[in-house]
């Protein structure tokens, strides 16, 4: 399995990605789903995958080599892109050229072609934004109503996401739920695990603000999952328990 | 979509359904799907339902009218059962009759034949135990190492469980852990509503402590929804920010 997560507020874009990669319980294996393509001044752009990972590593291969645009006889990079929406046009573009090559003979094989992406980033002359990339190639653009998209196992944490993040949040609380939604799907998913790589991306910086790798045992996020646990706990002493039974109960001592 | 939940600690039993169905999004109705045979010193049991709704409720007629024993030339109730386990197991040749009778053509017609139950409760002579239930007839018994068991839309709520519930907690926190783990799934999945049903069984009392319906606005459950939110917006408040970008940040103005 793979978590990943973006959040774009107007502070920042943050991407979160595991790096846990499995085939079947007993094949687990640590792969980057977290790729970077940037060139300070011109563009910075994160690409997070999720799915089947011959899939989405042929797919990230293909923007970096570049997609062949047969009509035109050209091949196009994730740098040759002036707007956001046309970086999210050729990821979707790589997925098709993908299964065009692969998708028959993977599905005859009972494997399915199933893929997701996160693209987030900024090119010279557009907007920070973020896309969520399915597997046929179309894609949604994330807006401040709800200002997070995520990929792979995305149910786990997504509560807390719910909850806390807000468009207006700054850049480094953006950060910090995305870290505690990742911790709450690592609790509750064996195929999501450490290391996690980070990106933020401040707005019209055109450069990686960040690009951090958190490796098991890194203090502040092992300090995170322990106050996080606390905190739930406390939170859960803190609710008064439920008249419901106190009320039979008590009725039952009335009637002895 | 549906969630259920049992918990079963040393103190008792509880079991919690929505009552949300649907059939696309343009369908949701209310149907109760926490089912209950009682017979107050004899048996008490909780049958909670997940999955096609029409295979689910042939289930629960087969276990109320009988269950035909062809070999036997019987048909047997849940009231027959002797055991917990020999109820799990009527359970389970009653999915089987089903399927027997629906589950080819449901299958033709694309429709998956899916169910899951969560079956709880005690019958004289046997302690109190908790069952789950699955498509195959299948099942598996609760035991204190994870003293909770869910059907349907199951992820949401989970998190909360795996850190709130211990088999050592007192009856009125399983059931304010339940109440919270529903919450946090209805809160993200529209598919899942209110009214809640709830049961509460002690052991060993083999009649239901509390049956329960908690409708759309009732002061306990509205607090809880608001204490719950408000506790872990303080909980992620409390937690101090990454260091990882303030280093960058100092770093620059450093620079500077």
């Amino acid at each position: 399995m793979t978590y990943c997560c973006g959040v774009l507020v107007r502070d920042g874009l943050v991407l979160i990605a595991d790096t846990r990669t499995n085939a079947g319980l007993d094949n687990i294996s640590t792969f980057r789903k977290l790729h970077i393509f940037e060139e300070p001044g011109h563009h910075v752009l994160g690409l997070a995958t999720a799915g089947n990972l011959s899939v989405s590593q042929s797919v990230v291969s293909l923007l970096r080599e570049g997609v062949e645009d047969h009509e035109a006889g050209e091949r196009h990079q994730l740098r040759d892109c002036r707007t956001m929406f046309q970086a999210a046009q050729l990821v979707g573009t790589a997925i098709r050229q993908v299964h065009k090559v692969n998708g028959e003979l993977m599905e005859q094989s009972g494997i399915s072609f199933e893929v997701s992406f996160l693209l987030g980033g900024q090119i010279l002359g557009d907007c920070l934004r973020l896309y969520m990339v399915y597997s046929a190639g179309n894609f949604i653009e994330c807006t401040p109503d709800t200002p997070f998209l995520q990929i792979g196992e995305h149910k786990y944490g997504k509560p807390v996401l719910d909850r806390a993040v807000t468009y207006e949040m700054e850049i480094s609380d953006a950060l910090k739920s995305s870290l505690i939604s990742m911790d709450s799907t690592m609790r509750s998913n064996l195929g999501v695990g450490l290391p996690i790589d980070v990106m933020v991306v401040s707005p019209d910086t055109l450069r990686s603000e960040l690009l951090y790798r958190v490796e098991p045992g890194e203090p502040y996020f092992h300090d995170l999952r322990e106050r996080w646990s606390a905190a739930l706990r406390s939170a859960h002493a803190s609710i008064p328990r439920p008249p419901y039974l106190k009320d039979v109960r008590t009725r039952r001592l009335t009637e002895v």
